[in-house]
């Protein structure tokens, strides 16, 4: 079987993988892209089925060229083409195209933590805290509104598939509050005015933990949580990065539900 | 007075800007560079002498436009050959140079922790541990041997103004180890391997914690801590980033040595 080459810019094919580096292209497809060997192989790992694979053989990483493909799923481009459609600096020749996710909400545990994000803008930050929520085996992301699309090849990138592992899922406001109310979730937002310290709210249970923009913090609808907690500062800084204040809080999470006899030498 | 203006991109300013790009041209002039309004200001309001100011005024932010040079201390330079000696895609500029800093290592108090990095590379990473070092208001960064340099200007502006704040000290391996030892530092690796939790060490009096890259992790030589600490992963995920296990680690110390009467909900 003869794989496809698409050597024109002016390919129809070419035009709509452009279009489809924004997001609104690709909700309108109703499709992801994933670029990349290694995000292309998570994704698989994690059960994605891509729809189509474009493929660039003369870019290829060691590990784009080790990657297996179903036949008839392939289209090749040239060099000058992939670079056209590629949303790297440096594509390794590899970008596919998914359906898009439908994630949805199970009921959670007795333990469960969610995380939900308002306002994040920046794939890394959203990528960062996908992978920490996967780390400490969160129930869920809720990312709330227009903020950063948490399907897209960036935040793909930075989450290192822990968009895959983790339930991520975009939400309106009204629809986010409900789905915790029901589930009996206490509400804990992260903002830098809060009186309490992160390790001095009690964080079992069903915990939402609400994160805001580093500027703008969470918005005053939202500051009518069960509890609000603030990381300390000691030095000059004013605030830490969202994600790094993610990960303390949600490692905070774990390290009160560990089990009892796990914590015989803490506090020392 | 008149503002010296560089128009030729042959300028030997120009190409002496292009070559302080590199570490090495750097370390031979004893200068580091400092690129960006955000950055310029921070370093001025942490009291950095700088030597030399190249402005490009009609690059200018609205913050670049706002800052003030002593007099006889800027050139300008045209949107070309500023661009050519900027190390950013959208240059503000704003570019100055100042004498390599020579923190010291003061002794420290009885309460003291200490980041020692081992090889990191990326700027971002080193940046973002510098950032949560100033938050926790760490004694100082030791940078072993040729990892990432601290005062690079991608680790400057990842900084966020902390690499000023705290005592960032490029050290070899022995003088890292004997300053250490000397002041009666109790070392903690945090390596993925380590039977024991964070949260179970104690990790109040003198601490150093050791972080290593992480694809390589810690070398050999460094696994004889005092103790050896791993985050715990619940998810698919393999490992976190290294600046947020640094960040767990960090504000577990300061956890574990805050007042006992801050302390009456926590493991609520």
């Amino acid at each position: 079987m003869t794989v496809p080459l698409i050597t024109s810019l002016q390919n129809p094919q070419v035009k709509r993988l452009v279009r489809l580096r924004t997001r609104r292209a690709r909700e309108e497809e109703g499709v992801i892209l994933i670029e990349g060997a290694r995000e292309v192989r998570r994704a698989l790992g994690a059960g994605v089925q891509l729809t189509e694979v474009f493929l660039c053989p003369p870019l290829f990483s060691p590990e784009a060229a080790a990657l297996r493909f179903e036949e008839g799923q392939v289209t090749h481009l040239t060099p000058a083409a992939f670079e056209k459609v590629s949303l790297r600096e440096h594509p390794d020749g590899v970008l596919a195209v998914a359906a898009a996710p439908q994630p949805q909400l199970a009921d959670p545990p007795a333990q469960a933590t969610v995380v939900v994000l308002h306002g994040l803008e920046k794939p890394g930050n959203v990528g960062a805290i996908l992978r920490t929520a996967d780390s400490v085996g969160a129930h869920a992301v809720l990312i709330l509104g227009r903020g950063a699309d948490p399907y897209s090849p960036n935040v793909i990138r930075a989450s290192q598939g822990s968009v895959w592992q983790v339930p991520t899922v975009p939400i309106t406001e009204d629809a986010a509050w409900a789905w915790l109310a029901r589930h009996g979730f206490r509400s804990v937002a992260c903002t830098p005015d809060a009186p309490q310290v992160y390790w001095d709210a009690p964080l079992t249970g069903r915990v939402a933990l609400l994160l805001g923009t580093e500027h703008e913090g969470l918005p005053e609808s939202w500051r009518r949580t069960d509890e609000a907690v603030r990381i300390p500062m000691q030095g000059s800084a004013d605030s830490l990065n969202v994600a790094t204040a993610a990960a303390l809080v949600l490692y905070e999470c774990l390290r009160q539900r560990r089990p009892v006899d796990s914590s015989v030498n803490s506090d020392a």
